[in-house]
């Protein structure tokens, strides 16, 4: 059976950060200190009441499957949090569970794309939204942005690009990797282009709780038809535990469900109790002093990067990483990320791990370390450059 | 967005048994008692030292990512079990870790099998296995059983059904819903047939430990290039936990990579502490007490059924399912499922949750509950049957 591969696996490529992260383990472990900014995970474990809840849940029940969908009480939990904290009013019918947000993009991808469908998707973006395109024989279409439009497709760009055989759009907000959001009015004019063609728009909010400067907003104002994903992993810092949920319009959760059904039976139940915690006022508030120190390191991170040469054409509004152009020192960003490695001590990801639109230009950085580490990332970056100049 | 499907979702069914569990508890809301042997979760929870190696990594660890092939601690252990319970060599290095069973499917199917390919697999089998093959837009191709093989395809079925587009095999043993095993001779003939015509030989062993009258086997002592997909969600109590493995050849453990960091990052976290306590001596222990209790089950559910009147022409070796003919009560099994449930307020699975082969002449009955609710069925069973005559 050597060699019998389905045609997507050459499309499908390894996230390159992981072996960036697999040489700093290494490096570390013959005793080199490496600050790592290469990894999309928050430092913070899950609050201790996540964890409580998780403790008591393994403690007095059977953890046998659940609903497809999720537990209901999560599922309702989830829809006090939009009307709570956002002001829009979600049925707890349109919310399923989701194993992370992979799970999620699987259910709604897996019941919307087939072959010769095609899905618009900005690059750069989070590799795995063009893969999971892919595994369902789908073709993922790009649109380049960069930094004019503040790393974001226009309703314009949809307009120009969207063929006979595109069936939705895809956004990111905050995005991976840029960290830059879509207001509300452009979002709008997104959405009726993509209305106005009977396609499907899906919303990543990965990192919808994390963004600076401005209260949390979700696209599921626009309309029942919009589709949303999110998860437990960010700005709950439940990473490990494998939990996202998706809000769709109601007539596709039967489809959901009978996907879920078969691609996972249910989403992992020690995570889906532990989350009922997740939404407690007293879990809330931690969540928020989080999110405050996201904000003063990207505070610290973003200048100091412009002032060592960097470009950042945009501040990041949100998520934690800053998109940062290299072009100063460096024509081949892959080979940047392994000199910074090696020389400096300083793990980051290279830009070729979310497209190819001069992500050979692009390195993208993660404010997941302490204030202290990020000033001592900042410092051998420093070294590093004039080292080099 | 209406209407807006990929042409798949037409050919993925949901659970029938779901809607099936669903009325069972409407009828317990409103006061009625049920019997439930219509879902394959075992009545049994993780095992409590499972638990506590679980509650422990809450307490102490932070539960991020872990490597998306899983623990290495864990692969080792699992390496270690197929040694010393099975006497296989299997290197840590050929084992992934995955979202349960589904999640294993998913990513061997997705790696080796794309449009226009064909899989062979018995009918009935568990319905998953056609639809995640639907999924990746192939073709999965049915080889009809019945008792006169044990309800397993023999090395001339393959032989038969072998078609130009066909890329490989799936088998399972102990299969749901029959319950049957395949010999090692034969496992060994139908792996033949496979290996000549350059094809993949891919195993379900989710019920591996759960045999009786025999000692547990492996499809991988075959030879390295079989492919084996189980499950901690049987055998090791934790459905809910969602954890699963698989087996493949050396070359293959790329592809599996990169599309599990692709499909959902890494298997969960709490689940893969946990297990590490799966493989300790005293676990087995009591596993195996269990496994015996499901063993007395089988000995008095079987010829009960048979003495009312079922048809079981292959006696079960394993898992915890009788598939049982119903020719004598009904022309339609689906119908006689709700008549069951609602007069005789027993809930079992319509046989076409399993497929199209002579579907509508059998039920599944799982021996997931306690002796004495076993009694308590087959007593319903004969006054539904009697009143009926």
């Amino acid at each position: 059976m050597k060699n019998l591969r389905a045609p997507r696996m050459a499309d499908i490529a390894p996230f390159h950060v992981m072996e960036v992260q697999e040489r700093a383990f290494k490096l570390e472990a013959e005793g080199r200190r490496i600050v790592h900014m290469e990894i999309g995970q928050p430092d913070y474990g899950a609050p201790p009441q996540v964890v409580e809840a998780g403790i008591e849940a393994m403690r007095s029940r059977r953890l046998g499957y659940t609903s497809p969908l999720g537990l209901t009480e999560l599922r309702e939990a989830i829809s006090g949090y939009y009307e709570s904290r956002m002001g829009v009013r979600i049925p707890p019918a349109r919310i399923a569970i989701t194993t992370g947000a992979s799970g999620a993009f699987l259910l709604v991808l897996g019941s919307l794309v087939g072959p010769d469908d095609e899905l618009l998707m900005s690059d750069p973006c989070y590799p795995c939204s063009r893969h999971i395109t892919r595994v369902f024989e789908a073709k993922p279409v790009s649109i380049a942005v960069d930094g004019s439009t503040r790393y974001q497709p226009t309703a314009q760009h949809i307009i120009d690009a969207w063929e006979p055989a595109t069936r939705g759009v895809l956004l990111a907000t905050p995005a991976n990797p840029t960290g830059t959001t879509i207001g509300q009015p452009e979002l709008r004019s997104l959405a009726q282009a993509v209305r106005a063609r009977d396609g499907f728009l899906l919303v990543d909010e990965i990192y919808g709780g994390l963004v600076y400067d401005r209260e949390p907003s979700t696209a599921l104002e626009l309309g029942e038809d919009v589709i949303v994903v999110n998860s437990f992993s960010k700005y709950f810092n439940m990473t490990g535990w494998r939990l996202g949920w998706l809000v769709a319009p109601e007539d596709l959760l039967p489809e959901i469900e009978k996907l879920a059904q078969n691609l996972y039976v249910s989403p992992p139940a020690p995570a889906q109790f532990a989350a009922l915690a997740a939404f407690l006022p007293e879990t809330l508030a931690l969540l928020e002093e989080r999110r405050l120190e996201f904000q003063r390191r990207r505070d610290f991170l973003v200048p100091a990067l412009r002032s060592l040469g960097f470009s950042v054409p945009v501040t990041p509004e949100g998520a934690f990483y800053v998109y940062a152009g290299c072009e100063r020192f460096a024509a081949d960003s892959a080979a940047f990320t392994l000199e910074l490695l090696h020389q400096a001590g300083v793990a980051v990801a290279p830009g070729m791990d979310f497209g190819n639109n001069a992500a050979e230009r692009h390195v993208r950085l993660a404010y997941t370390r302490s204030m202290s580490e990020l000033e001592e990332g900042i410092e051998r970056l420093a070294r590093f450059i004039c080292a080099g100049r």
